[in-house]
């Protein structure tokens, strides 16, 4: 069996090298390629893709996971080699139900779909976006066909980014959640507002850039296997777990863009170099789902970016690199300023209080298409009228509406609720980091970050994706995840800035 | 036949994609990849390469060409689908000739040799390299053997870089040419020096940067299809026709480095730029051959960076840039710096006079390794017994010898011959080149180069391979590469600066 094991890895390493190249193909693509680069880089990476995927679904490696199944169920479990069979042949019996005819068409149609929305959003023309939208519904209501019979047509899709999460476990969570965000920011409004207007004042490029670099050198990301570039829309990236790179945009008028910006993705980053390297060329080196992945990024910008003892290390420095703009304001202001809420009308602007508010809008309304209870040509309307009751503002344009996002224009549908999932991860784990490290508060203070990020690691990082999200998150927290403490942390933030 | 024609292209655009993507791991590993993504990069690059390679090799292609062969014959001879035919017939035919075992082999020892001779050039500890570069050139035999028979065992060897071009024709020229490079050498020794201080003295990065950029912006590098950035060993690297970078270094404290590198790599770029676009993603879509290729940037670098017209125009602009170094430097000056001509030990930091002899030096030692008449460990002594003939210096190290170049260890013998086979192009071309501009000269002396690359694009670049090298020369000037218009070049040029 150790040879037929063998024989699986390798063709998986052959796959993970495809898809480390491909991943490549797009990092440059997002920051160095010179235009005419374009068609060429598109040729690439269809290639690649389509030869990583041949190859996965093809008889051999079908072959060779039946016969390694039962050898699999026979291991301990929690080992690499079990998981790894698991994993693979659940990914194995997703990828062979989707006939390669769709998949080609799919990506054909989507890349008009994109082109379509591009033009739309700069025109604030809904209706150009339209059949393209109704095309890529139709097709996602196909591809759930595919893994008939379901409970709920949104499932396949969601079980894409969250393996194993159920539309059913997510609205449960967000019915929980909604009326007391809601609820929260109601209070906050009748409160006088935070001054951020020092934000707003003008940040020199490279010194913002500087101190966003020290920042996560302390936080442990590790240069040796890493490095950080500009990108127009940031991302994190990994071509092999020693090779794990970030990008940032900077806005020289607005402190906050590149700050929380690369802390966000160091907090990918940092999760992806703690992978277990025993698991990088296989399918295991990877995150555990979006929501695990989120819930590390959001954990780095927040629980710690956005929090006074983080500040109360780092102020300091920020004000002797900014004296101009900070030397007057104290750290108390800062951090009012830095956690300002807002009902607005963007969520990559959205402030934490507000922010999964616009996911769910997003989620109940990607459900509502896929169940054919609402026509796309009616989103725009479902759109605004949600906005108004979630967070109280309605957009003048769908530009700034319902045409936002890049998600659906890429054929993406199941994608959002991992945002919002994430945020609750990473304050369960934060729960339990503090009851684990005692002392962790003290320790921010200082600018020490060594005992969370071993904690991280033994805890999360290391297993890669060996577990479903929902495994992961019980073995270390002993529950599902869950909105409680998500909420109270918001609660207990938000109250005592504006002494609700 | 058209619709077999277009499978084979098909297949053949895969394989381009293939070397597409590998070209872009092997720039990001020389320009930007972190230390930790090196074991990552190697396994990408063995994957991408054998896939390439298998896909090239396959029983599918070669019936594909055997059934196209007759119909290829039957077209126009210069069409592209003609040539197509020809070219990849002849490449898949070399190819198949090759056992996988054997390939695999030599790329696994040649990793090793590169590491054996990267710690025995630290040492300068030649025998530590010895066994490598004897395994090296026995291996080579081996491969020979496979194309036998051959009129001599460096054919097959030289015909990978330069096809067509034999032993016998490179030997002839090289012993015509050998006397006269040793004669010219002798009489600038017995000439008063000139003075290149100030090309040492300290030249600000960004500024040497932003002079090269604006040169060959002059020259017609296209930047919406490229770009430039820094590489401790500069080259150029396309990933299909749309997107040609260069890199190249800068030395602060030496004004050539950075200055002739990016001309140098520029007359690459701009070829691979020139080629027609109806080329791209077939085996057409690149250079002629190396010697083709080096005829480009050496033309770019030498006749046109280092003549007196090509500074005429930029010597103000580059004294603007640098009052303090250059400010009492006048034009003549600078033009006799430039091109100072001294015997030196490093064939890459070699003048324009003294170049050929460190390539002949190196070709006929190879020959004579391949041949079997002398053996490795006699290599440093025949090394350093040449440098004395043909140059007058002796390196007191092997490191600064016989180990000099990165070549022999990587596996790569015959490749030497074809930097000097591109001086002589270089230099045919260019005397074609003033008969049919006459007012070239005036020209480039006002920093306008359009008649000549429009007469490049339409004489050289535009054709990719579609010929081999002696073919596409003689098709320009009516003969076959020869050294008499290089020679004469020389001595013009060297008996002005040194008054011979």
């Amino acid at each position: 069996m150790q040879e037929k094991l063998d024989q699986l890895k390798g063709i998986l390493a052959v796959v993970s090298d495809l898809h480390g190249a491909t991943a490549l193909l797009g990092w440059d693509q997002q920051c160095y390629m010179p235009p005419g680069g374009v068609t060429a880089r598109g040729n690439q990476i269809g290639t690649l893709s389509s030869l990583a995927h041949s190859k996965f679904v093809s008889e051999e490696v079908g072959s060779l996971l039946e016969e390694l199944k039962p050898y699999g169920e026979s291991l301990d479990p929690e080992s690499d080699d079990a998981c790894l069979i698991e994993i693979t042949h659940r990914d194995y019996q997703k990828a062979v139900k989707v006939p390669s005819e769709y998949v080609a068409e799919y990506s054909r149609i989507t890349v008009v779909a994109h082109g379509a929305w591009e033009e739309a959003r700069a025109k604030d023309d809904f209706p150009h976006f339209q059949p393209h939208l109704e095309k890529i519904v139709e097709m996602r209501r196909q591809y759930a066909e595919f893994f008939a019979p379901f409970d709920h047509v949104y499932d396949p899709l969601l079980d894409d980014f969250e393996p194993g999460m159920t539309t059913a476990e997510v609205q449960q969570i967000f019915t929980e959640m909604r009326p007391k965000q809601v609820e929260l920011i109601k209070a906050i409004a009748e409160k006088p507002q935070v001054d951020d207007s020092f934000l707003h004042l003008h940040y020199e490029d490279q010194k913002q850039w500087d101190f966003g670099e020290e920042a996560i050198t302390k936080f442990g990301y590790d240069w040796n296997r890493g490095r950080q570039d500009k990108a127009a829309h940031p991302f994190t990236t990994n071509f092999g777990l020693g090779d794990v790179r970030i990008t940032t945009r900077v806005d020289e008028n607005f402190l906050n863009t590149a700050l929380f910006g690369t802390l966000h993705e160091a907090g990918h980053a940092i999760y992806e170099q703690g992978i277990d390297g025993a698991l990088d060329r296989t399918p295991l080196g990877g995150g555990a789902s979006l929501a695990i992945h989120e819930s590390q990024s959001r954990m780095y910008e927040n629980l710690l970016g956005r929090s006074y003892d983080f500040w109360v290390h780092f102020y300091p420095q920020l004000q002797d690199r900014f004296k101009i703009q900070l030397g007057n304001v104290d750290l108390d202001t800062f951090y009012k300023g830095i956690n300002k809420v807002e009902p607005s009308l963007v969520r990559v602007e959205a402030d934490e209080a507000t922010y999964n508010l616009h996911i769910m809008l997003r989620m109940e309304l990607e459900i509502a298409l896929m169940e054919g209870v609402l026509e796309v040509k009616d989103l725009p309307a479902a759109w605004n009228d949600r906005m108004q009751d979630y967070l109280g503002v309605v957009p003048s344009s769908d530009a700034d509406g319902v045409l936002q996002d890049v998600h659906w224009s890429a054929g993406i549908l199941g994608y959002f609720p991992t945002y919002a999932l994430g945020n609750l991860v990473s304050n369960q784990l934060w729960d339990k980091i503090n009851q684990d490290i005692p002392q962790l508060s003290a320790q921010i203070q200082k600018g020490d970050f060594a005992e969370l990020l071993a904690w991280l690691r033994e805890n999360v990082h290391r297993h890669g994706s060996k577990f479903k999200p929902q495994v992961l998150v019980n073995r270390i927290v002993g529950s599902k995840i869950a909105p409680e403490p998500y909420i109270k942390y918001l609660n207990d933030k938000f109250g005592a800035i504006y002494e609700l």
